[in-house]
């Protein structure tokens, strides 16, 4: 992972080739389908966050170059709940839709989890419904439908790039359900000795330098130290912060959690902000989405 | 935690105290119930494991000495899943059935996954549904049914000996769904700092050193040294291992996994085998129980 960062988006661009391979041979194998075979996603959007429109104008463009169908949802910010629930179910119904995904965060009086727990287990491509979740974290049972899009796009990264978990010691900063705890439990899983470090936790910087591999998911710019690192540690950094910058003509530039030139000359590897983990968030929606659909397409 | 084994012993007793007030509470306020306030508790045992049989007589007494019905079912060892998970179905459709205790392991050839899962959630009192396990797995979402109660009673141990988590150093030798994994995730939400050991992790003894509290589920008769345990230490011994010993009548005595003599005069609180954890898991089976029957009481 010692790559440039070319090299991690031409990655992610790698994995969204192989989706539109599989996403072609199934409007080959199903061409009499109801959908023609068409893998479906359905990307629902309340209110009007500059951010989450930009991620879900990224999500619909990266399925309509993979051959997927889009069908975007934008839900007024004073819309109720039930509104917005009525509408998963109609979508949970729709044969030509296999994944559903409602961006975060939703507006606030709305409840996420009862929300997400409405979208039907098979079309729960966020993998944040709590029954794929459980499965998630508990070893040796069935797997979950879909694991959650950049706890699996972390994992995708560091086994293209030929980095092996078992049997090092990986920390991983932040807890959040929607990275630190499932790349956590991925990580355990490949038998890595997985810390998780979080708010409460002292002394961050004596235990990142015991890491081996160190996954960043605060959201501060700067907040993992250089002098932190372990000569030829892995680094992946998950945290995408916007910093001001009046070189930039929109103000502001796109960094991650750590520090970026000082971590370069320590690091084995590392991931760059922008063009590391976000676009493997991306295919990863993708090939969930193509796996939701091949499941639809075998049990008709 | 530095009291003395029957200090420990006490303390699942107080527990079991207060859960007997909790039932004579229900049977007086749901004295017209079709059960009559009466908590009840299904236990099934599959085939004839000398230790199941013990662990299941256990609970079964607790329960009656708490005044919970308590529903024994004893299957041959070559009973198909089929008829176990009928058995199930009928006991989640019992209006007197509050919990379902499926006593692990099953016969080889099961499924233990299938069978589990065929619990109704609301009876589920060991909480190995996949539903409750994500949502014990997850912070900020609405708690689980009910907690698995060996790691339940981990908690409650540290919680009446006022050992706060918070900021600490824990480290969690095993990774189980059962044991290991539940209880590094409840520390976690404790806002302890969790390591997760196992049988990949590279000099376990050096993680052990660091650790403020250490929870052992190895099941490994002096696994942990003395040697390894900072001074201080709080130790929370989860293993149970039979060994040889020829003074005994029945030819052999259990203990932990942790070096005994050496680690009492090193750690501040060490919980002992037997009579540690022990009593503890099947005090937080009867609190499971009778939480599951307030939950049925009240929406009738």
């Amino acid at each position: 992972m010692a790559a440039p960062p070319a090299a991690f988006a031409a990655t992610a661009a790698t994995v969204r080739e192989e989706v539109a391979v599989r996403v072609a041979a199934l409007k080959s194998r199903y061409a009499d389908n109801v959908c023609g075979g068409t893998p479906g996603l359905a990307v629902v959007i309340v209110g009007e966050r500059k951010d989450s429109q930009t991620y879900v104008r990224s999500k619909r463009a990266a399925c309509e170059a993979a051959g997927i169908a889009s069908f975007g949802y934008e839900l007024p910010a004073d819309s109720s709940q039930e509104s917005l629930i009525d509408l998963i179910r109609t979508l949970n119904d729709r044969t030509d839709v296999h994944g559903i995904l409602v961006q975060l965060p939703l507006p606030a009086g709305m409840n996420d989890e009862v929300v997400l727990d409405a979208i039907a287990l098979d079309k729960d491509v966020d993998g944040f419904h709590a029954l794929n979740f459980g499965r998630l974290a508990m070893a040796g049972r069935s797997p979950p439908r879909a694991v959650p899009c950049t706890p699996k796009g972390v994992i995708e990264l560091l086994d293209r790039y030929g980095v092996d978990p078992a049997g090092k010691r990986a920390v991983i900063l932040g807890r959040s359900n929607i990275v630190g705890l499932p790349v956590a439990l991925l990580l355990m899983h490949r038998n890595a000795t997985v810390t998780v470090c979080h708010s409460k936790t002292v002394n961050v910087g004596d235990l990142v330098r015991e890491a081996d591999i160190v996954v960043s998911a605060v959201g501060r710019p700067g907040y993992v130290k250089a002098e932190w690192l372990k000569p030829g540690v892995v680094v992946v950094d998950v945290g995408i912060n916007a910093v001001d910058d009046a070189t930039k003509k929109r103000g502001y530039r796109l960094v991650g959690d750590v520090e970026w030139e000082g971590a370069l000359s320590v690091a084995s590897a590392i991931t760059p902000v922008p063009g590391g983990v976000g676009p493997m968030t991306i295919a990863m929606l993708l090939v969930n989405t193509v796996d939701a659909a091949e499941r639809s397409f075998q049990h008709q």
